[in-house]
């Protein structure tokens, strides 16, 4: 493996082999070693599970690690070619990516979309760089695009409890309210990763909210090509019903992006975009999953995440075994 | 040992039991390992002897150490049940428990009283969540109300100059000046584990800068429990007189709580408030403390601080060698 | 070794044995360890090359390794003695510069001239204090005047492409345009460390643009002493010609210090001082050097830092090797 940028670029048999090596360490089936292996992880925006789950699976794998938090405009980079660079940017993407991977032998970036301009942001501008650059496996910890060592944990989650034979499985993606326009990595992520392996999947969403046209597209070839189905509905009853696993969501709308202050105001007649009892109970006893942070009582209530329905916990938990999976099949051996 | 957040909540063998810990560390002749336990370090607000200290103790003993800054506004968290979350909290305060302590087998947490509110803060409600909600044992790294690493290292420095015997010797805990009203916990942690331990204990400060009363209850408390003294004075003569120990800090006063405008116009009037020469002179010849950072010539004179009675690098030292013990009592084993 | 503040504290065989450390380093002929080390890092200036290779050489030595990002306002230490400190400061920098010196058996320090009043930043009193206070050896990671880590990597990146006999070598500095005024702390090392070794240096610069008259006639000194020369000139063809090394730095005018608008002013002027092809011509085949960051297509044309003849990532990396054959000839046996 040779880098981590989306699990959609990966085949069903991959994944599930990633899944296996993470589950045989939470386990503690093996402990392999990365002695002498460096990771440098690299933060243009804020994090809590991501940063903690990465130092601390580096750290119990016994190798280097070392986290800059470039906060927001602490060092900005230059992304464009040819340019004079005569302005605020003081170092160019390609310089730092080249230097970084001189030092690590495998560096994380974490490069939220910018949410101005979505045709630039759908590039993937700065984890692209890095991968063209820094001579070095790449691992996503959340780009404009994909969350991919989430979607892992996503997965990993469904298939503790439902088991490893998810084709078919009917599972819900629901857009919930927030009071902000959120990125659409996680959606993008495990909307992408659920049909790669065939699953049922109800995309449940007001109208606006679709994700972008090429992860749409996407989503669909993968759902028939591994034998599964996507729905894609604002009807509650088609979304929920039946279904073993709800997976909430906020995320802002293209209609609207880089136009923050419109899309609030739209938001207020979306206050029932809220996952509660009433709606949990179309569905076949499902389980609730949610990628955290999340804004309870907006767009969870209390008594569906504090339920023993909910395995939020788990699934947060499951993202350091994930990770630990994913450092070892790009640095082992 | 499940958890640290006050010394006054153990007894005079519990503490007595980790300062002996603590000096076998320091000493070279033990050397335990925590090798794959895992302590994660959350600061509210920042540390420079805190953070240093306890991320060089995890990694002395050879155990993982992830540290989180919160910084000041970028991770807001609800502290209030049922709440709908639609203002600027990002994340329920259970729910960032429940997770990180699924990482870490322990968890440390700095969280200052935010100075606006005494009845809000006195309910320490940062430390006890975290008591509540992660499943693992929280160290308290300084709250609201109490600093007991803190402490533990006061009680370690006058143990190593005055003996392990303390029970009635006189130690002056006194107010001193500043430009700034600042927190309570060192001082309420200092006068309740000197009490703990039946010390001949002088509480001098201004009119109106008593501690809360249930600080000041308890300490009486624990003063005749333990065969020691309480004395709660202005008068410098009776409160340095014979002492054998003098640790200043400032702190703000109850009674200005949330208007530090009106205190620093008060404070103008207590200058004289400052450990000098003079008043040492008084003292049986009495080692000086003080937790640090300090204002030089403010709280302290140069020559007092400077003095080879001067015990605060020592002090400093000793936070080290203390909060292994606590590390190591808490994941031992 | 005690410390590491300037190269030119040292002699040419000292350097010459850090660098041949740092080679054996570098091809994995020996790995020396560091076990039960502590190596703290104070930076009080934003930190991506410095930063990395000093935490991740500490772990590759399997040392323990701190580090503490002060910010611009979060720590402000008091420099002057005897003062009241009723002001802005919250700690004296003697009491800091102690209790890191408790915690940690070297202390590495970056703080940068603050470019408001050179008379007092080329004191270089924050490495000063902490050179005199803390009792423990302290390694310079840039201060006002001093880069020597970046000069000890720039000699080894000159030694491995010119062979290790550099005496009489022509090694051009050269000033270049830039939006803001730098420190010059890198040419100041660059210079006294090529100085050093007698190569034969040429100092390209505009007039208004020399360096710290100590320096300047410091580096006299040391090449007349080392059998080299020194030639000062703004003649490009002079500066350039024949040369086998081009290093490229901006850096701010002594005539403007602290007066940052009017520089500016006046190098809009200067911006035909790029390091161009047309510049490189004049040399004998020289290769290209930096330090990192830089500004593309103002300090140097992207078809020079871009050709087979820069050497600038080699020269980043070489930090890494470079400070840990520092570290481990301070922390060592």
């Amino acid at each position: 493996m040779n880098k981590l940028v989306s699990l959609s670029h990966m085949t069903q048999e991959q994944v599930r082999g990633l899944i296996e090596l993470a589950q045989r360490m939470k386990a503690g089936e093996i402990s392999p070693s990365l002695k002498d292996k460096n990771l440098i992880l690299l933060f243009f925006n804020p994090s809590l599970r991501t940063r903690t789950s990465f130092e601390l699976a580096m750290q119990q794998l016994d190798g280097n690690v070392v986290t800059l938090n470039t906060g927001g405009d602490t060092w900005t980079l230059e992304v464009d070619e040819n340019v004079v660079m005569d302005g605020s940017a003081v170092e160019h993407i390609k310089d730092a990516a080249r230097v970084l991977g001189r030092y690590g032998d495998a560096i994380g970036v974490r490069a939220f979309a910018k949410g101005e301009d979505w045709e630039r942001d759908r590039q993937d501008p700065i984890i692209g760089s890095f991968v063209t650059y820094s001579g070095v496996p790449i691992i996503n910890m959340e780009s404009s695009l994909y969350h991919p060592n989430q979607a892992l944990a996503d997965i990993m989650t469904i298939m503790e409890n439902c088991g490893t034979d998810v084709r078919g499985l009917p599972v819900t993606l629901t857009w919930a309210n927030h009071p902000n326009p959120l990125p659409m990595a996680v959606p993008n992520s495990f909307l992408l990763t659920t049909a790669l392996f065939g699953m049922d999947v109800r995309f449940v969403r007001p109208e606006g909210y679709d994700l972008d046209p090429m992860v749409m597209e996407r989503a669909e070839k993968l759902c028939s090509d591994a034998g599964g189905r996507l729905t894609v509905t604002d009807n509650v009853e088609e979304g929920y019903g039946g279904s073993r696993i709800v997976y909430a969501k906020s995320w802002g709308s293209l209609d609207y992006y880089g136009n923050r202050n419109e899309e609030k105001k739209h938001r207020k007649k979306l206050t029932h975009w809220i996952v509660d009892d009433e709606k949990m109970a179309f569905t076949d006893g499902a389980l609730f999953l949610h990628c955290l942070p999340v804004r309870r009582n907006v767009v969870v209530a209390d008594s569906v995440i504090d339920s023993p329905k909910s395995f939020v916990y788990d699934e947060a938990e499951n993202r350091l075994h994930a990770q630990k999976a994913v450092l070892y099949s790009i640095l082992g051996e």
